[in-house]
C-alpha cells in the first residue's frame, strides 16, 4: 500500500496568508502544525515513509524542501505545471508502478483538516480491502450534516454492509457543487455524501480505467512511463504537461467508470475552503473573536482577526475577516469570503501582481 | 507683529498615522504639504520669517527638524512636557517681549485646515487692529454650518460693526463642546460660534491677563523671564514645567477676561479633529471610497481606505475608516472614529506601547 499526497494547489482562497509560492497545504491554518505536516502525519501510521509519496508543484520546490517533512526526498515529485488532479494521479501512479505493479494506492489532498485520526485511518484501511477485493475505484464520502454548497456530492446506490465496522456502498452518481436549495434536497435524501477528494485504488485498475475514460492522458502516461529514471524525465515531463489537457480525476474517470464505490467516513473532515472555515474552527473569546497576534478591539463581536504582522485596532466592526501579513491586508465581510479568489484576481489588473 | 504656531499635540485621533513621535501637525492629511507647513505657510504673507515662532515638544525635535520650514531656528521654541495651551502662549510671549514688548501677537495652532487663505489673512489682520485699539484679548470665531458636538463655543454679546469689512463682536461666554440637543440650539440662536483656538492680542496686554487671572502662572513666567538667553535656561524651564499646572488659554484667561473680542471667520475651517473629517474633505470615487497607495475594493462603498506600506484588499464594506501603515493597522466604523483616542489608551494595558 502506497499514499499519494497532493500538494499542488495554488490556493488565493487564502491570501494574504497563501501567495503564489506559499499555497494553502505549507500553511497553519488551524494549530500549529502546518497542513502538509498534520497531513504526512495522519498517513504514517499506516504506511512506511518510503511508501509516501507527495506531488507539488515545481514552483513551490522552496517551500517543500523548507517543511522538512519525513518522506525521502525521491518521493516528492514535482510537477512542471498544474493540471488538476486526473494527471497528477496518473503520473504518482507510474512512480508506485515501477516499484509494485500490483501496489493499492490512497491518494489524498494534503490540504485539509481532519479530527478523529484513528477513525479515519480505519476507514481508509476499509477502503483499501474493498479496492483490492472488488478491483474497484473507492472513494472516501463524508456524511453530511448541513446543506453545503461548497462540495461536490456523490449519490449512493446499494449498500454493500460493512467492513471492519465501516459501512459500504456501490455509487450511483457524482454531483457537482449544488445551489442551496439543491444542498437542501441532497441532506434530506440522505443518500448523498460529500466528496471528500480521497480516492483509493490498485494501480492496475487505475490505469486501466485511464485507458478506458481518458485514452489521451493514458497514452501521455506511457510516454512518461519510459523516461522515468532517465536523463531526459524532466525535458520530456515538461512536453507531455504542456500538452495535456488539465482534468479532475472526478470529471476524467469517477464520474463515467462503472466500478465505484464509496465508504462513509465518520470522522470530522474539513477542506478548509476558505477563511470562514478557518473561523468556524478557531477558538473564539466571549465576544466571538478568533483572534491571533498583536489585536486590539472595541466593541467588536464575531470576527477572525489574525496579523502575523504589526498590530491591527478594530473599533465597532462585526463578522468581519481581517487578516494581516507583512505586505497585505484583508478585509473581508464574513459572508463574502467566495470572493477572495475573485478580488484576488483583480490584483493583476491593477499591476499589483507583486502581492500575490 | 508676530505669529506663533502651536505644534505640540500629540494627535492619537489619528493613530496610526500619528504616534508619539510624529504628532498630527507633521501628518499630510489632505494634499500633499504637512499641517504645520501648510499653517506656516498661510502665515508668511503675514509677517517675515524672523517674526514667526513655533512650539513644540522637545520629544519631537527629529520630526521638526525633518520639515525644513522657512524658519530661523533659534524661533523653534521646543518645550520639556505638554501642559496645553497658557503655558505654551505664556512661554512664546516671554520670546516676543524680549524682542519687542510692544508687539503683537497671533497664536494659531498648526494642525487645522483653512482654505480661502487671503480672507483668513484679511481676517487675522483685523483681529490684529481691534486687539491694538482696544487693549483685548481677541479671538477668531467660526460661523456653524451644522451643530457640531467637536468644537467648543463662543457666544458674543454686542456687534462693534466691521472692520475692514470683517464683523467683530464683543464676548458674552465661552461654552464647551455641547451635547447635539445644545449644539442645535446654539446654531439656531445664530449668537454663537466656534472657538478657532486662534488668539491675538498685545503681549503687555496677555501678560497683564495672566497677572490677573492665573497668578501661579505668571509667577512661573516671571522665573523663565529671568533665564531667557541664559546658560541655565533649559534646566530652569524643565524644572518650572515640572510643577505648573497643564490648563487651557481658555480656561485660564479668555474665559474670566472682560476684555475679550471676537472677530467672524468666513473662511473655509476645519481642525481636523478625525479620520472622519478626513474622509469628508477627500476626494472619492464614484464608489464614494477615498483611497491612497496600493488598494483593491470590491463591492465596498463609502469608506476611507488608505496604505502608505503593503496593499489592502476590501470586500462587502461600507462606511469604514481603514488606515494601514508599516506596522499598524486601524479598522474603524465612521461612526465611531471618536474612539480611536480610547482604543489608543488600551495599547498600555495590552503591553502594546511599542505601537504607540
Amino acid at each position: 500500500m502506497y499514499c499519494i499526497l497532493m500538494a499542488g494547489g495554488s490556493g488565493s482562497r487564502f491570501w494574504p496568508h497563501s501567495r503564489k509560492k506559499r499555497s494553502k497545504q505549507f500553511l497553519s491554518l488551524v494549530g500549529k502544525q502546518t497542513l502538509i505536516e498534520s497531513t504526512v502525519r495522519r498517513f504514517l501510521p499506516l504506511t512506511s515513509p518510503d511508501h509516501l509519496f507527495v506531488v507539488s508543484n515545481i514552483g513551490q520546490k522552496c517551500e517543500m524542501e523548507k517543511q522538512h517533512l519525513p518522506v525521502p526526498s525521491q518521493n516528492i515529485i514535482y510537477e512542471p505545471i498544474g493540471k488538476n488532479t486526473a494527471p497528477c494521479i496518473g503520473l504518482a501512479a507510474l512512480f508506485v508502478e515501477a516499484r509494485d505493479p500490483e501496489a493499492i494506492m490512497v491518494v489524498s489532498p494534503a490540504d485539509h483538516l481532519i479530527r478523529q485520526e484513528d477513525r479515519f485511518r480505519k476507514t481508509v484501511m476499509a477502503a483499501v480491502s474493498l479496492a483490492g477485493q472488488k478491483d474497484a475505484l473507492v472513494t472516501i464520502g463524508i456524511q453530511p450534516d448541513r446543506p453545503a454548497t461548497g462540495y461536490g456530492y456523490i449519490q449512493i446506490k446499494e449498500n454493500l454492509g460493512k467492513l471492519n465496522g465501516i459501512s459500504s456502498f456501490s455509487v450511483r452518481t457524482f454531483a457537482e457543487k449544488p445551489n442551496l436549495a439543491t444542498a437542501e434536497r441532497f441532506l434530506k435524501s440522505g443518500d448523498f455524501y460529500w466528496n471528500s477528494g480521497i480516492f483509493i485504488f490498485k494501480i492496475s485498475v487505475l490505469l486501466k480505467a485511464f485507458e478506458k475514460y481518458a485514452p489521451d492522458l493514458y497514452e501521455a502516461l506511457l510516454t512518461l512511463k519510459k523516461v522515468i529514471g532517465n536523463n531526459n524525465y524532466e525535458e520530456t515531463l515538461e512536453k507531455v504537461y504542456r500538452q495535456i489537457r488539465g482534468i479532475s480525476i472526478d470529471y476524467a474517470i469517477m464520474e463515467k467508470a462503472d466500478n465505484v464505490f464509496l465508504v462513509k467516513g465518520e470522522f470530522e473532515w474539513n477542506d478548509l475552503g476558505s477563511w470562514e472555515q478557518t473561523y468556524k474552527l478557531s477558538k473564539k473569546d466571549s465576544d466571538g473573536n478568533a483572534i491571533q497576534g498583536d489585536v486590539v478591539t472595541m466593541d467588536s463581536r464575531n470576527c477572525y482577526i489574525s496579523t502575523s504582522s504589526g498590530v491591527i485596532a478594530v473599533i465597532g466592526m462585526e463578522d468581519i475577516i481581517i487578516v494581516q501579513e507583512k505586505d497585505a491586508t484583508l478585509i473581508c465581510r464574513r459572508d463574502r469570503v467566495e470572493d477572495v479568489k475573485k478580488i484576488v484576481e483583480r490584483f493583476k489588473r491593477k499591476n499589483l501582481q507583486k502581492y500575490l
